[in-house]
């Protein structure tokens, strides 16, 4: 009662403080004001632990508490993603060597299950006799694969917080570059996903066709999966993510090694029998021209897009974190050399061709030549799907790193840099998985359709890269600058090529999409960091020469619809902070208006009432049009509008109210010097 | 600088208040307080007039004024539907009896160009000679139509102000009745505009087949024509519908004329020759049973959906409302019987069969077959067409009607009883669009697959309807109420009849789920009427016997993300309301917290700063649990959080902010006693 007349806020008393550093002082009953506190409790002392004066530290329970049907979401998420992890935790979130080849390898390593298939299935068109030239290619690519690897070792020393290709180029060649190159990895991490989950189910419905119409419902599923795997966090997404790799390059080496002792001593490996059914199919149709053989080694060159995964992960590794990198790096790259080799000499010298009705790899006739039908050839083909499907986990711990780098530097919106409860990059993950199902839907997860887009942005990035490198060598001119250069130039001079061949030999199949978006995804985060510089180049303080802020009081106004709970709140609000709130009914009756108007003083006490009747049964257009009239006489103050909304005790019932509400804050947000507070009425507080 | 510092409130001193009723007076320049005012000028006498003692009634500029690109979107709507149209003009909205027959009859009238090719079709599954039933069952349904009509009649007076079944159910059965009713006709007007616009568009499509793969876009669009046209307001909305409606009759009475002419002047009419190519197609297939009888009977009943809506609009005819629409009910039943009956005698009596290609229209066979291919068969082709898709325009009207009754009465959002700028139920009119598209889409367009759903609600309705009238006679005795009751007794029990038939002969077809949708419809909008009665028990003050709200001054809180301007207003607005509000930091980072708190001081002035540090990374958690903390103190008084937002130049550039505080927002509008002031920084204003 006593303070709902303007009149009587008491001059000169300051409200009680309440204390902000959490202290529950529990009353003496029946205290009057003056009268001492009495015993001090910390019921609050499990949420917050004090550090020095001003400073509180929040526990786990500030973030796991939840009321209501939040509750339940709360529970739901710890369940799938797992209890919050402060970031005191963060270096032993760390990757072991071992876990990091799991993580940021899968993609390389995969790549050699379908990789000399590739080149195979080229080369046919030309003939079976062109299969000669499969072992010589996939040697070329070994040979480009070292030089990459010698490359991007360099690369890793140099820059042991991340040797992201964005970071390297932008470094040393410019922002230009660096954003050149870090839409061309975007573009190249998505595509990766949807190439790499599509092959996996693609492995899976070869075993089993009748999955095959559900496959984009089974690529999707995978990809939530591998969704929430990573928003666990990096040292459980390892975990879960390394018995697969190592169950494929332990099958897979055992092929081999069962490969080359036949071939010891029985002097010789077994001929493939041809079957009669493919014979003439779509083979020996094209000349062997130069043009062939590059397509061949472009198809073959997927092999290398896993590169750049370790160099953007180097922050994830244990210390020292650039010499863990280079090793497992190196390795990667020795275990990938020999797969990759093992299977294309052995497919050669045993005379498989690739089966042109593609209802059976080459690594799956590989592995029934030489081991037969049993056990061993389903777990080779469960690996190779498992591993396939993993593949594209590499561009889950790459893609949201390198949007953090993007975020930060502001070429992306902020939320990207923020770490979640896991020490994951929520947002990024979020956005790669959303990207990714976009791309699985609209090529029905076809691998064919998908895989023209595959390597041009990687190779982009590593050229861009390793001319970064070469151009720093040359500037510092530190130790070993020469033979530095020298390596780091061999090896932007090989990806340039590399470059070259890819897009040219695929572009009319889909590397024209990638030509295309790469130029526009520079532009949108271009447009972003001119906003976030623009934005705080106005914000900043130090750059506008100003006092402080002053404290004028507002114009409080209420806009009451009716006689209710919710607006005698939203009116004892309104007096509370402000001597001359007027509550303001607007109206296409007049005879309501009437009624209101004689019961608002018994109502409202000395709250002042304006009616606006509104003809045209316009709510928003008349109270903006007031509320500039009243700005007008005082232009100085701004004008705070107080509305009541109803918390109804469902989520749903929210379509039943608040919608003019909605549509009042929509309007008044884009309005100069105006604040809107909203008063809620919880219809469950029985009150 | 003077009021940011909390003390420096000054006690005693009361604001000056600005005129809440818009005199803007020029200040003196350099004026000091308590200087007098000098001009009275009222720059905003064109936005609002003042009446009397503190009213003021908007104008339509109040409406139409807009800035920055909302503006271009307040004019392409103007553009769209026209300016707005005051209240006082609704007396002149109203519709003669020529236009309200167009309006309200169109889907009665126009299924004479399909009904009694429904009947034939289904009576030839027995052989051509079944034929000879059409003209009785034809002359049955005109009978019913008659006594409907005549049972309509007197619903009409005695509901002058809408005899909607949902009323008349609702007055004599109970709420249940009444629900039940407008269930069944929602559903019922929804099917009718996608039943109507698809046979509109299946008779375009057939003179032109090229366009038969877009029909579902084609469709869409007329929906969107409807829409607009309907959202101009009903009197436009008359005048655009009359000529379609207004042709189709001249032009099938002319036929018509022209057969019985050519019968008595030619004493017989020449036999259709039926085409080689229809011998033996799907006819003579089945026995002439009753229920293929009935079967037949029920396409035909089609026709007398249409009754409802003149009933249902009779609020929207020129006074004497009730007379006038009663004349026009009869004028409407009167062309459909003669439309309908010629149609189906001229046809048997020509021996006419139903293409069983469904090439071509029964209708138009016979235009051709007595006037020949000339002009005459196109205009009646294009006169079909148009009225089949107006047909759909009953629906615009009664929909929107009719949840403006169930809005009123509680049943459905309060939006749906609101009229537009337009005077026309906006709401309404985008519900049943929207529904009427997706519905359109499932079924692609197909009239075979949507007309099972066409006829049983209707004939639900009417059938309570006409036993509400029952009871109202009996309970009321008034004049002639043995005669009324005989009338709509009659007309309640014809309609149940055809209810049953309907419903049982389509029931596999589709009427089964109508049946099941009803009851859902119905529970919707009891839930929806229990959850506003129940609010209203809640806020009705009258019920609950306490005082005015006291006006408790709250705890205010800002929270602070960094050291910017945005941060600088908010903190500004909130010492502007209260002495002793409190800014909260809250950072995973302790070093540019320590930062922060340096420079504070010099920066805030006295304003007290607290920092949570937050080791989870999470914000909206311990911000929650420490509001918690600080009400634990002090139970009585509400929490204030102002909450900091920019406003930035492009709607686009929304994504790049505020997503914090969009979070921040939801949380803290369930928490109890809790208020959010948003205080805008807007980019676009140079300060």
């Amino acid at each position: 009662m006593a303070n709902d007349d303007p009149s009587s806020r008491r001059p000169g008393v300051t409200p009680r403080r309440v204390d902000p550093l959490l202290e529950v002082r529990e009353r003496k009953r029946g205290r009057r004001p003056g009268d001492a506190y009495v015993r001090i409790v910390r019921p609050f002392e499990e949420e917050f632990e004090r550090t020095d004066e001003g400073t509180l530290v929040a526990s786990e329970r500030t973030v796991l508490a939840r009321t209501g049907w939040t509750a339940g979401l709360r529970r739901l998420r710890t369940i799938l993603i797992g209890r919050p992890i402060s970031s005191e935790l963060e270096e032993h979130e760390r990757l072991t060597k071992v876990k990091a080849m799991a993580v940021f390898s899968s993609d390389n390593i995969s790549s050699s299950a379908y990789g000399p298939e590739e080149i195979m299935r080229v080369l046919t068109l030309a003939g079976a006799a062109a299969l000669s030239l499969t072992v010589p290619l996939a040697a070329l690519i070994i040979v480009m694969l070292g030089v990459v690897t010698l490359s991007y070792r360099q690369t890793i020393k140099a820059y042991p917080h991340g040797a992201s290709s964005y970071l390297v180029a932008g470094d040393n060649l410019g922002d230009r570059a660096g954003i050149l190159a870090a839409s061309a990895l975007l573009i190249g991490y998505v595509v990766t996903v949807a190439v790499s989950v599509s092959a996996g189910v693609a492995a899976m419905t070869s075993i089993i066709p009748e999955l095959y119409p559900e496959r984009v419902v089974i690529g999707v599923a995978m990809v939530v999966l591998l969704t929430l795997g990573n928003l666990r966090g990096i040292r459980e997404s390892g975990t879960i993510f390394m018995a697969p790799t190592y169950l494929y390059i332990g099958v897979i080496l055992l092929v081999i090694l069962v490969g080359f002792v036949r071939l010891v001593t029985e002097g010789g490996l077994p001929q493939f029998v041809v079957p009669a059914a493919w014979e003439g199919l779509e083979s020996g149709t094209q000349v062997l021209g130069l043009f062939l053989v590059l397509r061949a080694f472009s198809q073959g060159a997927v092999a290398l897009t896993g590169v750049e995964a370790i160099s953007d992960g180097v922050p994830a590794f244990k210390p020292p974190e650039w010499r863990n990198a280079r090793t497992t790096l190196t390795w990667a790259a020795t275990i990938f050399a020999v797969l990759f080799i093992g299977i294309a000499f052995l497919a050669t010298a045993s005379g498989i061709v690739p089966d042109p009705t593609e209802q059976q790899t080459v690594l799956s006739l590989l592995v029934r030549h030489l081991v037969g039908s049993g056990p061993m050839l389903v777990l080779a083909q469960v690996a190779t799907a498992l591993i396939l499907v993993l593949a594209a986990n590499t561009s889950f711990a790459d893609f949201p790193r390198l949007s953090s780098f993007l975020a930060r530097d502001g070429f992306l919106p902020r939320q990207f840099a923020f770490r979640g409860e896991r020490l994951a990059f929520t947002t990024g993950i979020i956005a790669l998985s959303a990207m990714a199902i976009l791309l699985m839907v609209v090529f029905s997860a076809s691998v064919a359709g998908l895989i023209p887009l595959y390597t041009l942005g990687v190779f982009i990035a590593f050229t861009l890269s390793q001319a970064g490198m070469l151009v720093r060598w040359y500037r510092r001119r530190e130790d070993g600058w020469r033979r530095g250069m020298a390596i780091n130039g061999l090896g932007a001079a090989t990806t340039f090529a590399v470059m070259l061949v890819v897009g040219s030999a695929n572009f009319l199949q889909g590397a024209w999409l990638v030509v295309l978006l790469v130029p526009i995804l520079m532009l949108l985060l271009w447009s972003i960091r001119r906003h976030y510089h623009g934005l705080e180049d106005h914000l900043d303080l130090e750059r506008i020469p100003e006092g402080r802020e002053v404290a004028v009081e507002p114009i409080v106004i209420v806009p009451v619809a009716r006689l209710d709970r919710t607006a005698r709140q939203a009116i004892a609000f309104a007096n509370s902070i402000s001597a001359t709130a007027t509550a303001v009914h607007i109206t296409n009756d007049p005879e309501s208006a009437a009624e209101l108007r004689e019961r608002w003083p018994e109502w409202a006490g000395k709250t002042e009432l304006v009616v606006v009747e509104s003809p045209y049964r316009a709510l928003v257009g008349p109270l903006l049009r007031y509320l500039d009239a009243l700005q007008a006489q005082d232009p100085d103050r701004p004008v705070l509008v107080v509305l009541s909304e109803v918390v109804p005790r469902h989520w749903w019932e929210n379509f039943l109210h608040n919608q003019t509400a909605l549509r009042l804050k929509l309007r008044l947000f884009r309005r100069p010097n105006t604040i809107v507070a909203d008063v809620p009425y919880h219809v469950s507080a029985d009150r």
